[in-house]
């Protein structure tokens, strides 16, 4: 049984002449959208502790708009229900309780029509909010909560594929996602960076997390990086040359998860009788595409693999520096794939040769997620957004096919552990100039 | 939302004067009736591996009907999904696949609608064969599945209980239960039995899984049995006198499963801030009943008890000759309480002095589960049935305030490891003759 | 660097006209004559959490007669060390703490040869006691002690076996151990026993564990039992015809088990690359001898093997009808093989048929280890002995060539968990007569 | 029984004329002092996965020798024993198989004495080859397996002190180890550094492990260093400020740590009944000297008491340019005490501000472990030395008590997961210039 109810209140609101009332309005119904074709039932699903049940982005969304901002700063503000306090708190200790992360996939209640309500209910006093001269401060918080909400659309897209494949039955979570073959890629380039004292992290303009700051000095030396990302069709010779089987090609760490999973090729990858390899996307099972971008990989398979090719993956310095110029164009979640495409996708001007640096796979990085120099975290709750996790986290680039356009940049840093695998996670190289 | 989907071809179906016809339509009903106050996203918590979402239970009985009945037995009977073959085994290996147990909660496909359509499938199908003259060995598969359902009538009842638990929310399952503090039990008596070799074992009218059989003799030396169960009063005594804190009193496994879990009470039961002792119940959370039948406890906080009373718990052999005489009625599935009652509740002869042998809670004996001797169990699939459990499991007599009254008899065996404390599971004391 | 320091006291000890100085002396001598070609290093070697370093039996056994002889009898008795009151407690609660279990390979110090004076120190003292005359209940004590030695002894071929097997260099235990090969097994035959009433457990003389007591009545019915244990060739017939891939033979826990350690054959089985089946023995590694009785089997694979040649276990009712004419004799510690024998070695009556009921093997029972109707263990600490382990255990009949033989009697009761492989267990079927 | 077998070839060694010998017979030596108080016993211990015995250091770094110079390169060699060669492979693939790590503790066999035999054996061929004149790839392997075996002697002191420490006696590493009390520490200052473009990484001159090259330039901010580590009366504070209880101060997963291990102080201090902190040392259990740089603390608590301090750790690249001008003086593995002391016992200028940068304690640094721009590893198996570590884990300078001096320098790169306590790891705080 479908459930189909984008919050009411939010279709009733017209176009505003308050740009933030238009952006709350945009980033509310884009969250909705992405689950208008799931069931109840499916919107419950969590198949591995690392994913949530969409249900639960749903309200985990909602919940941060009630915690930080309706309740302190809206005036005769009442929570629709006081549970949901502790019920929908991810991670902020200083909120309080929570429940533990790998139950979510329990609880039947909350209803996801409740949830809805409950988005409903929360959407009319943000607008009543917004249409307030909100000062700096409160301000700057209803941007973080539309980043963060932008975050939770990607995981949306990212849990629910985990969730489906989980099923024996594989169904599809966009049947009319309609990316077809792609057609042959661009030649691989390798593109030269000179070495000099570059300037990386946020420059100032627009919203940027507290990660992406303060802008600094780092030393960079020559590079070069390769012009589009590694397909799928390459990655296949890494594995027919025993790329899952050489212990010398992988970091001791990689070494051991290969043989603890059994990996053998990516996420969502499966051989069947006859040999042919399938790969699970959005629209179900299909044969791997050769010329897409291979996607799906751990940062142990990108590094291994780099090594096998003889490069190395880029540091997140370099990668920053050879952006800085792209546009921050692609194939992301709007474009409705959910998939990344072959660059022969790309309609625009064939000279162009940095290709893929936003969109279709988050590129790893070998930089581990570490503070800039003179970072500080804001204060209070929101000080837990993204420092406490800076240990055993990989930083990745970029945006994906599953990231809004609007909330990727090329100062942008997202972070996973190095076995992570069910984001959309590619490999673009990089090597020494010699 | 609320799914209310009882099988329409069975709700069309009138008194029929065949009796197969009539007792197959009963249990399939029943069955839909314990779920017709749950939600899509109900049916589908899973909360840990030994329980399954009620939707399971809802598609893997029918499952058993087509598996057991229909495809082998019902000329150019097509099955309505060939995946559900798989997707809906338990654990018969000569059936083939299966999905591992505990990710039952993960399949949101097929949806409850589908499954309730694939009930309607099979119940049409199902009736067209037993309106048949059956060949006997046919007949007795389809009693074996109406008893088959009717076992997971009772998981229906418990694991949804433990599921709807593990959600802070803590919902009732059924709030139309209208199950009233009992008052005070009956006083606790010693009924003697003489030595003697008897009988047990299904006498041989009506249905016995394979585990009852054969009926043969057992020698049981003289031996008291208590006249009830024992209540939540005399449990918080053992509580209150450090029963969860004196290692004396513990098998040894059981107090490395004490303190593994820190259990320090019955399952469901919370102590408040303020120490009042609440137990969730079917209509969710309500102060503990003293005088009601302890319940939820496992085999070994029932032997610890016991010890601590300086009695122990009967054999299954024992309990099976004191039951022989006893009327099979009691506080069953159909009260619609799901929860046990003082025996003030019991309407019967108050000169009956054994009481709640029935209903109520299943009873731990001391008997390792093992097959009597010249046991044979049934040829193919379901020779798995019962057999291949007997291993590490106590059996447990009596039925339950879950169980449906026609499951059960003085014969009936069920069993669960020692751990076990989901089910519906109490204490009656034994003790020798000295 | 080897260690030999049988105990000074006792080597100087003659020939007591004391029967208890001579038993104890005996015991006592018996147990370190067990260690006496290991080295220190050796000795602490723990290659499982359910086996105990050499050194920490010759501890343990020592603790046991500081903790219940000479501190509560002998008058004026200081132990050796305050310490080793905790450091060498294995499970009674009721003396206090103890070491985790797993944690007793780590323990350098005491070193072997401060165990050593320990166990000098405290026999002298031993002997000063068992010099007089000791009331009942203390002279049972000593009894309890002897018989608890000679269970570590056993646990001390049984454990030490295992650490060195784990060794990828194989040492022998007992390069002078001088099993040849055997000489075919005699002919395998059904031996029939008639129904009726009969007595089991232990009479009355002489020494008994409490499990063995008290002696009471059991119905049998009429059943057949196998006159030898069964043979490396018959075991390996059950491996060609797929008897660890087919789950129809086993019990749900054993072929989980199967699956989850990957058991292909006994333990201390190895396949080498040329298909050769090799045995790590007493003696390092041998090609596996057929016409040996088949030795580290599982209560899983017994069950298995049994359910596959048609037949079962014997119930433990059924080995004691049968054992109690049987003189207890066989290929026991004594005999220094510390390995089970083809019945060719038997130099015994031809004409006897049941053989190998003593010594050999341990046979499992299918009888779940339980208390005898009106069982009561002893008062305190010694309470702990035997009671708290009856659950989720199988008992094992006749002794094995790691047992002594005076510790052996057709009443006497071992128990393992279902999956234990370390021990000489072994399998002798039964069946019911049609 | 202790065990004092030096290698006797090397102690008939004289002082030789060839430098290459005299390196090598020094650090042989000194591997074998370490051990010369400890039994064959303490050397078998292996208390954690992390760690291993002694014995097992002895023989590994001995198959260093055997398998990487003599077979290679000296002409003739035959192994003592072809099964070390798998036996006491560490974790080089390109060699081949490897015992799982942690059962390095079962094995009783080779014993000690073999070992040192061992030794002996390949130290005689060792000389033989030294005395030749090498060509430089095997005289700079042979400079490698020196550092390498320096390395392990420090992991003897790390991994005996915590297998000693496991045992419940608490038993002293080196009763001769004199460190007394020490004075009060000097005042702490914070001593700045102007910002730039630095070099960091070994500077050519002798030798370095290849994670150290190649020298290169990093952009530093201004930036201040503590003057001293961290004693343990200013981490006390920390704690009884509540340091263990407060998830804000700590990284994400630190706070798991803290929870799932239950830790509420450094590793080796435990709180008596009378509320007195202990700490087990290289002595024994002394109570905790508060003059004393706090030690075997973790990533996770040397980033939270920098958190509470309001300050931070330093990078690794700030560390060195620091150091850079300091001397690598200090409290070493040869000033025998095996613990870090107060600077009250630096005997050197008063003036000198940057105290206890070499020795005492590692210190953390906020970097992660990766390769410097242009990193090369080694060919074949000696390329898994360093690189293949490069992930997850932190960045650890300056050595420690249980380093040998000559081991160390500024650019010297150590690292451990965040988690690790088991080595001698303190804290030197950095902060800002604001």
């Amino acid at each position: 049984m479908k459930t189909k109810s984008p919050s009411a209140t939010i279709e009733a609101t017209r176009e505003s002449d308050h740009p933030a009332v238009n952006d709350f309005t945009r980033v509310r119904q884009q969250t909705e959208l992405l689950a208008v074709d799931l069931t109840a039932e499916d919107c419950m699903v969590q198949s591995m502790p690392d994913a949530s049940p969409v249900k639960w982005h749903l309200a985990h969304t909602t919940w941060f708009w009630e915690t930080f901002l309706l309740t302190p700063h809206l005036k005769g503000y009442k929570p629709l229900d006081a549970d949901y306090r502790t019920l929908f708190n991810s991670y902020y200790n200083a909120v309080g309780d929570k429940p533990q992360r790998d139950s979510r996939g329990v609880f039947s209640r909350p209803s996801l029509d409740e949830i809805y309500a409950y988005r409903q209910y929360v959407d009319q006093f943000m607008l009543q909010l917004l249409h307030n001269d909100l000062p700096r401060d409160v301000a700057d918080i209803v941007t973080l909560g539309l980043n963060h909400e932008q975050q939770h659309q990607e995981l949306i897209v990212t849990d629910i594929k985990h969730g489906l494949w989980s099923n024996p039955l594989r169904p599809a979570y966009a049947e009319r996602a309609i990316t077809e073959n792609g057609g042959l890629p661009s030649k691989q380039q390798w593109l030269e960076y000179g070495e000099g004292l570059h300037h990386i992290g946020h420059d100032g303009e627009g919203f940027a997390f507290d990660n992406e700051l303060p802008r600094h000095k780092v030393y960079v030396e020559d590079f070069q990086l390769a012009s589009r990302l590694i397909t799928n069709a390459e990655y296949m010779q890494f594995i027919l040359d025993g790329g899952y089987r050489r212990p010398e090609l992988w970091l001791s760490d990689g070494w051991d998860a290969v043989r603890a999973h059994g990996w053998k090729a990516p996420l969502y990858w499966e051989r069947s009788n006859d040999d042919v390899w399938w790969n699970y996307t959005a629209q179900g099972m299909r044969p791997v595409d050769l010329n897409e971008p291979v996607c799906h990989v751990s940062y142990f398979e990108a590094d291994a693999f780099a090594r096998w090719a003889g490069d190395r993956l880029p540091t997140e310095a370099e990668w920053e520096v050879a952006a800085a110029k792209a546009e921050p164009q692609g194939n992301f979640l709007e474009s409705g794939n959910f998939h990344p495409l072959s660059t022969s996708h790309e309609g625009r001007d064939p000279d162009l040769v940095l290709q893929q640096m936003f969109g279709d796979c988050w590129e790893w990085t070998q930089s581990s997620y570490s503070p800039y120099p003179g970072y500080k975290p804001a204060e209070g709750a929101l000080g837990e957004y993204n420092g406490k996790f800076m240990c055993n986290q990989y930083v990745l680039r970029g945006g994906s096919c599953a990231s809004p356009q609007s909330h990727i940049r090329a100062s942008y840093r997202n972070f996973f552990p190095a076995h992570a695998r069910w984001q959309f996670s590619g490999i673009r190289l990089a090597k020494d100039v010699v």
